[in-house]
């Protein structure tokens, strides 16, 4: 890119010179119209999911680049559709731009949002570009999912075993590391930009799903319970509970971190991470322990049987070692450990 | 509502306090889960439109109360569902807020959206809230439609009728009227307040998708061209001739103007109104002259045929009686008349 496009702004060709620009991340044949047309899979129910980012209050160009930026914005809103058993159909993205931002931000924000969704065949369908005195991107997502398949908080039952389907806390560490770079001191750089990249670069599970059906084809009845741990493993499993009704155990041992953590950080501030850091987008999902069990052994490392559901609407943090008590979690707790 | 309450601002509730607030206007089936879940009919394809609109920029407390902002907002989307030829399924709402706006001012705003919204039967599906500098109000709304009543811009052809459904230029008279009240001298109250209403209160035109099939039974093979004029007359005509091709010529005198405009404006100024002073929300259909005349005569005043499909690519505003010369309308012109 030569100099002079590189620090074009938005003022100098407009909202409406910028769609254009930002069309050739869109397919051709759907945009154009007042709305865009998809078509939905015979018997499918329609899955919708929004999230509006703030420059500064969710990005900050001290830590994120405009690609990661997109691309995270992108993999949370594809993680929502993940997490109801979905699969994607497109999203729409809405911008408010300062008109001193330059076109080439906005553009590396798209590269960074399609760079996501390839992966997961998922087209930009539409959009609006608007003057704003902040940078804002407002992504809604929409996916489908067989009726039966449909994932949701309020199906945890009592007895069922709480899975997560990879480690937690590596997100947060990557933030970190980014924030205050004096902590890699112990890392490896392999170990270090693993870290990094889970924070910058999160994988929303739709791997996950298949695994899943064809687990369960006997019992193709059940409803399972789940979300996604974007807001952190504690929130997504009180989250639960609230929705069903119900209580849980956590086996303060059993939750999976990254292996990292075990020379790098102690014990308890790695269980932190893992439980309030947030944003590592696994799916926690509550079924019945044989299906559990099979489902940890299909998706390998990391994926873990963290906890059951109980009677009551308690969250406990147990440990079966009894080197530490019992310990109620909720949700305020992350707030205070992150002083949020 | 007590003072206590209205003074409350949404930093003494939090965000999540506010969602909690909001959850009343949104149906409780559908929301709490990480996306909503919506069925579509057989057969029908799904259609997404979004929007978004920033505080000082598309609305502003001088002229908009929070209901009128909220009601603008859905309408604006729904239209543009209606001119896909679509029915609403529902709406998501992303939300940036100022800490120290008013909790009243978003349920105020939530309160106008909602009553837009019960008209046409469309639930608010889903939603985000989040911290922002500036208020900014992110809508996408989806709805469904018979692929074969699909309405595209590219859809023109040469000798078609252009139909308009209703009056152009009372949505940009009541703003004026709301900037500028000395205006209103030569207006009786209730021709006033029927302007301001119309720029307030805007109403998108799903009564016309009925009325159109109807007409076009024995030809339903029939693709009709057509969007809203959310941002003028001039620019929609244009927007279907560039997409489909094709030229058109408009009659002066054709093109309808609220009857008030007659004793109020002079009538070149009725007419830049009408051609560029958007947010009327009518549908500009183009379809065969016979079909056309139909239409017309079923939808009753304001509703009228303004010219034809020409080939070429050239937009001219003509007048039958030869007063004023032929004018090529193009889309710069929208912006000189306003300033934009």
């Amino acid at each position: 890119m030569n100099s002079e496009l590189s620090s074009q702004q938005v003022k100098d060709i407009g909202e409406q010179g910028l769609l254009e620009r930002l069309q050739r991340f869109c397919p051709p044949e759907i945009i154009g119209d007042d709305a865009a047309v998809l078509e939905t899979a015979l018997g499918q129910s329609l899955v919708v999911t929004t999230d509006v980012l703030v420059d500064g209050v969710h990005f900050s160009n001290l830590t994120t680049s405009p690609e990661d930026a997109g691309w995270r914005a992108a993999a949370a809103n594809l993680s929502d559709l993940a997490a109801m058993g979905a699969s994607p159909l497109g999203i729409t993205v809405g911008l408010g731009l300062p008109s001193e931002l330059r076109v080439s931000w906005v553009e590396r924000l798209y590269q960074g949002m399609t760079e996501c969704l390839q992966k997961y065949n998922t087209p930009i369908v539409g959009g609006d570009v608007v003057r704003s005195p902040v940078t804002t991107l407002a992504i809604t997502a929409f996916g489908q999912v067989n009726p039966s398949q449909i994932i949701r908080r309020s199906a945890a039952v009592i007895g069922n075993a709480i899975v997560v389907t990879g480690v937690h806390g590596a997100s947060h560490a990557g933030l970190e590391l980014l924030l205050h770079p004096e902590l890699e001191q112990n890392l490896k750089d392999a170990e270090r930009t693993a870290l990094i990249l889970a924070h910058q670069r999160p994988q929303p599970r739709f791997d996950v799903l298949p695994i899943l059906w064809k687990i369960l084809t006997p019992n193709s009845q059940l409803s399972i319970a789940g979300m996604d741990s974007s807001d952190g493993l504690a929130d997504a499993i009180i989250q639960i509970c609230r929705a069903s009704g119900v209580g849980a155990v956590l086996e303060r041992r059993q939750i999976s971190v990254p292996k990292t953590f075990n020379h790098w950080l102690p014990p308890e501030q790695a269980l932190k991470y893992a439980l309030y850091g947030g944003e590592d987008f696994e799916l926690v999902l509550c079924l019945p322990q044989e299906l559990a069990s099979a489902l940890v052994q299909h998706l390998g490392e990391g994926a873990a049987i963290v906890g059951s559901i109980t009677p009551g609407s308690t969250v406990l943090l147990h440990d079966e070692q009894k080197k530490f008590p019992d310990q109620v979690l909720n949700l305020s707790q992350g707030f205070q450990h992150f002083g949020q």
